[in-house]
């Protein structure tokens, strides 16, 4: 199947990890958001190891929050010795109260607000990614009234696009995000910096797009980087010691999406980034990198149950099932591939192509179009596979519609992570 | 300006019914949404008392929930004696909540499940607008259960595209809701439902889109929905007494959009469906519509906080606010436009050309492209008008960020009806 952990047990049921994923939904209900707690694991610990090994000590993956953000998972990842980056004082308080070290965390964002600024610092996070003159000099101000010294990586746009959606492009010059190399506007800014009182420069970061499958893109990057890392120590002599090189790489989410091995690409990156190091006569710095989707997307599984089957004579069919882009919205979004299959039928032969419609009181309510899939009738079980990013953490309330639970799977067994909402839940701000 | 409850007051602020919209953000904080009580009030009376002079008694609007959804929004509506729709049992609970005549509330939805249509049964809810053949024996069964005999409007696809924007149009032959017309399996479906034990056919609804700014895509769409009402008579003979047209008129966002006065459309749209009548010789059914965005959005003001002001050199600039598609996704989801001003400076030339960003980690996360803008720095207040509709009802926790405050602004006053999460809400049913 699309992926190892995913399989059709004796039953004809779709298993996660070897559990039954109709059993789960019987237990839990739908819509049901699961998660392979092992994979999760898995894939933290194939980025560490392989960025220890290939890009020397110190260089690690920092867990992309935002792609996932819930108590559970900063716990999983503080297990297996991961650091993490929190893009707001929201998930920067849920990594707290799950008791993440916070002294590892490299804060995040376009637009931090004063309070936001403080509140990073009081809560003892190590490490800004400054992204504007705005922001760097709030932090001098506040680091000063607090007798710190703030440790802040700048963020940089280096001026690629790795040919991904214009949506998930980042690294472009026309971008909300960090500074321009190429307008010379980021030599300034680190001037600028490099005067300010309390702020100490770490580093650079920059980040090109996501679902990136191959690792030139990142070498592109690395060396448009490393260059200007170069350029400021021979401008104003002053070396930075990390390169944020953002992101992560890819995830399967559809057949023709290609396999990818994380560990030989980060390898293959090592060595270009050392052999870029030599040609500019530099120390390697500290390779940081943000793998979020390719830590958590493989590990879930949405499950649905399925309410109505319609065929419009001469145009499609839709099946409609009781989520949709309150869960998942990324086909609204971005039209979004997903591989979808009925988990109470798995191994059947499909004989019906359907666009998959959620249940929101919305045209654009839709999680696929032309999926094959076996006929299927109220009450089936609908699961759609790789869902374990930007799902649970883009999920909203619209139509008053209630989140779904994420139940993690392991070890044969499933546990609650996230409660379901209840009715209650959607008003409880409502005077 | 776009609205008549805006306009600048004496010290060169944003005012909202009179009332000092920076003064509000500083009592309240941004980001923050505001609405306008008498706003919503007048727009659900031009729509009642339209329908009733111009479309008969007991034609109707019925509020569109979903649109803007929490318990203050259902005490309003109801003082003013109008109905609603539910589209779904979140929404069901929160007008119960409210107190909510149920009697007077239309179920939605193209998938209900058994656990929606028996709580919504056992509230008591008038109503059922049915999508497909699957809920319909559902209701039957339900219903029979209950000794009760429920009440169902069948929605169909008139076939109609008022050249809006695909991923609102919905009355299309090809769609996720209802039962088309024009390849005969409506007509199948209601001699199906006229069989069915315990269910009571009131009518059809069809829903042919949003911002529809002049009453010939209605009367085009009642044209249709007529002469179906007719062959239905002719063919099976019955009478069904209600025509639900749908949704309700457009809303100006912009300048470019044209000013529309719900009373002469309504009026217009009422003469329309007379002829129509005495041409089909048949009597005028009861006609419901239902507005939400023409009830809600012009009363509907949002705040942000700029943070930073971005000019790559040679592309463009960007505004980062302290919001964004978290509280509004319309503009990453339909590239829907909106006017925005500076509040605290409303009435200074502008000299920038903009991108207004917001503060999520995500390249999409725009609300608007090319806003002419007062050069903002850090600190000032940015106003998004007329985001009443779909901005709160559509909030999402993405980044974890909490969702925005609503505050009524009423009689030169202001009050809370909606409370800012906390950070602590957003992981409440994480264990």
């Amino acid at each position: 199947m699309l992926h190892n952990n995913l399989s059709i047990n004796e039953k004809n049921h779709l298993a996660l990890a070897g559990v039954d994923t109709v059993e789960l939904a019987h237990r839990y209900g739908t819509p049901l958001f699961l998660m392979d707690e092992e994979r999760i694991r898995y894939n933290a610990r194939v980025y560490i190891n392989a960025m220890k090994k290939y890009m020397g000590e110190g260089s690690k993956p920092l867990f992309a929050s935002k792609s996932c953000c819930f108590k559970r998972i900063y716990s999983i990842i503080a297990e297996e010795g991961m650091s993490t980056d929190l893009v707001s004082p929201g998930e920067l308080y849920i990594a707290k109260e799950a008791g993440f070290p916070l002294e590892n965390a490299y804060f995040h964002g376009n637009n931090k607000t004063d309070e936001d600024i403080c509140y990073a610092m009081d809560s003892g996070v190590g490490h800004f990614i400054a992204d504007n003159r705005e922001e760097l000099d709030a932090i001098s101000r506040f680091a000063g009234e607090r007798g710190i010294t703030q440790k802040v990586i700048l963020r940089l746009s280096p001026g690629i696009d790795p040919h991904t959606q214009a949506k998930i492009s980042t690294g472009k010059v026309d971008s909300k995000f960090g500074t321009a190399i190429e307008t010379g506007q980021a030599m300034e800014l680190v001037k600028y910096v490099l005067t300010l009182a309390n702020v100490e420069l770490e580093g650079f970061h920059c980040h090109i797009g996501s679902q990136i499958f191959e690792y030139s893109s990142f070498s592109d990057a690395a060396d448009i980087m490393l260059r200007f890392i170069r350029d400021v120590r021979d401008e104003c002599g002053y070396v930075v010691k990390v390169l944020n090189l953002g992101g992560g790489f890819g995830v399967r989410y559809v057949e023709s999406d290609p396999h990818i091995d994380y560990e030989a690409n980060i390898k293959g990156l090592g060595a270009e980034i050392d052999k870029l190091c030599a040609e500019l006569e530099m120390e390697r710095p500290i390779i940081l990198m943000e793998p979020g989707r390719s830590i958590v997307a493989d590990s879930g599984v949405t499950l649905y149950t399925v309410g109505s089957v319609k065929t419009i004579t001469g145009y499609k069919s839709y099946v409609s099932i009781d989520g949709g882009m309150t869960d998942n919205p990324r086909y609204a979004l971005y039209e979004s591939d997903y591989s979808i299959l009925l988990a109470n039928r798995a191994g059947d032969a499909p004989d019906l192509t359907a666009t998959i419609a959620g249940r929101c009181c919305e045209s654009g309510d839709l999680i696929q179009e032309d999926v094959a899939l076996p006929t299927p009738v109220r009450g089936d079980t609908l699961a759609v596979l790789v869902t374990g990013a930007y799902n649970y953490s883009m999920a909203s309330n619209y139509n008053r519609i209630p989140r779904p639970p994420v139940v993690m799977v392991k070890d044969g067994g499933s546990y609650v992570a996230v409660k379901r909402e209840t009715y209650e839940d959607l008003c409880r701000n409502d005077m």
